[in-house]
């Protein structure tokens, strides 16, 4: 059996992606939300190369493009996908790597001759941007879109209800888009975003698990006062007061295997360099794989937030924004992950994926597994993102592996 | 010798402070910007008294109200002062008090028959609120006017010269204002708009110094990256930098003595909750009254900013903003002020003044003095902003011992 050209399908998913990453609402940058105009012309590039493929292509009334190698079979069916949209200034691959690679396994998969059915979704809307909820093409498909969403309205006030229907789409179809019975399994590949691959000198890693997540928002209450007439003792200085959590969160967290704790927003007030700052606002957030761990974090940092704002004679509130659980990735096909990465002779190893994907939101209908590729500099959501054609030619080699695993079980 | 009415005295002096706080720019809160319209209703009240008191009245061309208990001398005069203008939504005391109290001092120097000519000055302005600048009043009376002043424009677009021409008054004769060589000496009676004097139980307190005062602006730049992505150890979180940054400020100033240090402003960007910062900017001031304490502190404390940032490997940029040395009292004034308050049995103390006042500007030209009252909870720029009639008794009992220290040698 010939080998398949790999490198050179690697550097065509790449090609593609750049030549993607030029379909953009704005020009000389890559901005591309939910349904916007150049959807259109991704949709117009995929659909040409996956009818050259020989593959039926339809898109459903979320917006996702679906091409299909086979008719739908009782004995099941792989999904292989990811999302097109993008972030305001975007990089060229986060999620549509996952698209133009999984064109490049059904080609693999054809020629093996392979008799699994594969189906590629490329789903609409990933990044929340638009509406300020993601996840809108995966949760259609998953039978997961609660009808409410459709009342959401943009920047300029176009509810997703018209925004849909000026794509061209019925919204009063999306129940339809829901995967069928026969769906064995979801595999999506997606760069890592982060920095632990190029730090671990990894090409590839399986994804075990989706990190749970909590956020909250912690406000620390002192006394505004003048900043030359006040002298040190008699302060109630809330900055001083979120400054010291601020530092005990990062040890905490330092010490704490797997666990990520963030203050990414602090808004001071009065915020004039001549007040003692009076009310310190902070946005907080903890992820872990294990939610268990999570929420031991989560209570022993907040509980030493109440700790130094008691010392300090501040009043503390706590506001917990979100609580989402963690989202385990499917064992027996992460299981294959691993065994396709070994059978290469490349390390194998899991990860936890600390931001959400499509297939979190998959893995509550169907056995979702995702392989991530490095992010050289861990870049991601800036123009700077990129890929190094060699992982992607692993991610691959890998792909297949999984794909005949699957295969064979299919008979 | 019958014995003034203090209480009485102190009492219409507080009184007159509550009816001036109702000539406003604003309807149910104090607001008196430079020359706004309510400023002409202070003008005539305090007019009426000063002729009720015998006094000769007039306007310079800063718009300083004078009033004088005899025509000037060679012999010399005794200046007592303070400004009439206000914060936006200010308290009825800051500045106001020390003109009340002023002329509540003529009318006793001449119910005891004292020979010292004593002129009264209602400063026109001292808060810097409606051209960004301080000290206008002052600076005009001290002879430190710069016409370069004059091009200053407030929010509305209004220059300084044509506030001046609005009001009636012509900006070419500024330098008329200067007071002459005549003048023995300055006194002004302020609240302490901090939290000391009551700390320490006492009404009121000479002051020693005005702290010079340093400005920077210290930024902390390291790299903006996912929160749930990048794990703790491979962060430059520029937050997490001047956390730790600010702790310290704390800590060291809580241990120098006479050292105030403040962050009282800090812009985090991109200040998203689940977006490592990558830049925080801070607003730093460091005061003392003594400038070489103040430069060694701050000296120290901008070293350990960039200690940390080294370790963090984060950039650090520092700017100052001011470097304003510290202005002493005049030490006799001074000790006539202490001698005072021991006559009368109470407590002498001097503090430094961790604010600037129109004493700073007028030390410049002629010895100064200050007399602090005690700030019922620290409070000032407020309209919770107060004083207790006892103290402001005691200020006037301690102001009339100075002027009858001062008439004595005046023969």
């Amino acid at each position: 059996m010939k080998e398949p050209d790999f490198r050179g399908k690697a550097r065509r998913a790449v090609a593609e992606c750049r030549r993607i990453a030029k379909m953009s609402e704005e020009p000389r940058r890559t901005t591309r939300r939910f349904l916007t105009p150049p959807v259109r012309e991704v949709h117009a590039l995929l659909r040409d190369r996956m009818e050259t493929l020989g593959m039926t292509v339809a898109i459903d009334a979320a917006g996702n493009l679906h091409g299909k190698s086979q008719p739908d079979s009782a004995e099941g069916n792989l999904v292989i996908g990811s999302h097109i949209d993008t972030v305001p200034d975007a990089g060229a691959f986060d999620g549509v790597l996952g698209v133009t690679l999984a064109l490049e396994l059904v080609e693999l998969a054809q020629e093996r001759k392979l008799k699994l059915p594969i189906e590629v979704i490329a789903f609409s809307e990933e990044e929340g941007v638009r509406f300020g909820v993601p996840f809108l093409g995966s949760r259609a498909v998953a039978g997961r879109f609660d009808a409410a969403l459709l009342e959401l309205r943009d920047q300029d006030g176009v509810t997703l209800g018209d925004a849909i229907r000026t794509f061209g789409l019925d919204p009063a179809r999306i129940a339809e888009a829901e995967i069928g019975e026969s769906v064995l399994g979801f595999l999506e590949i997606h760069i890592e975003q982060g920095p632990v691959l190029e730090a671990e000198g990894l090409s590839v890693a399986a994804v075990s698990s989706i990190a749970g997540q909590s956020r909250f928002t912690v406000k620390f209450m002192g006394h505004a006062n003048h900043a030359g007439t006040t002298p040190m003792n008699l302060r109630h200085d809330a900055l001083a007061g979120a400054a010291e959590w601020i530092g005990e969160v990062e040890e905490f967290a330092m010490r704490t295997d797997g666990l990520v704790a963030t203050v990414g927003r602090a808004d001071v007030e009065p915020n004039a360099g001549n007040v003692i700052p009076g009310v310190v606002t902070l946005g907080f957030e903890v992820r872990h794989a294990q939610d268990e761990k999570r929420k031991e974090a989560e209570t022993a940092m907040l509980d030493r937030a109440r700790a130094i704002a008691g010392r300090r004679n501040l009043r503390i509130d706590v506001q917990c924004q979100m609580d989402q659980p963690a989202v385990p990735m499917d064992e027996r096909l992460t299981a294959y992950l691993m065994e396709s990465m070994e059978s290469l002779g490349s390390t194998s190893q899991v990860i936890a994926s600390g931001a959400g994907h499509d297939a979190m939101v998959m893995a509550s209908r169907v056995p979702a597994a995702m392989l991530f590729l490095r992010s050289p500099g861990g870049i991601s959501h800036h123009p700077d993102e990129n890929v190094r054609d060699e992982d992607v030619e692993i991610a691959l080699r890998v792909g297949l592996r999984f794909v005949e695993r699957l295969a064979a079980e299919f008979r």
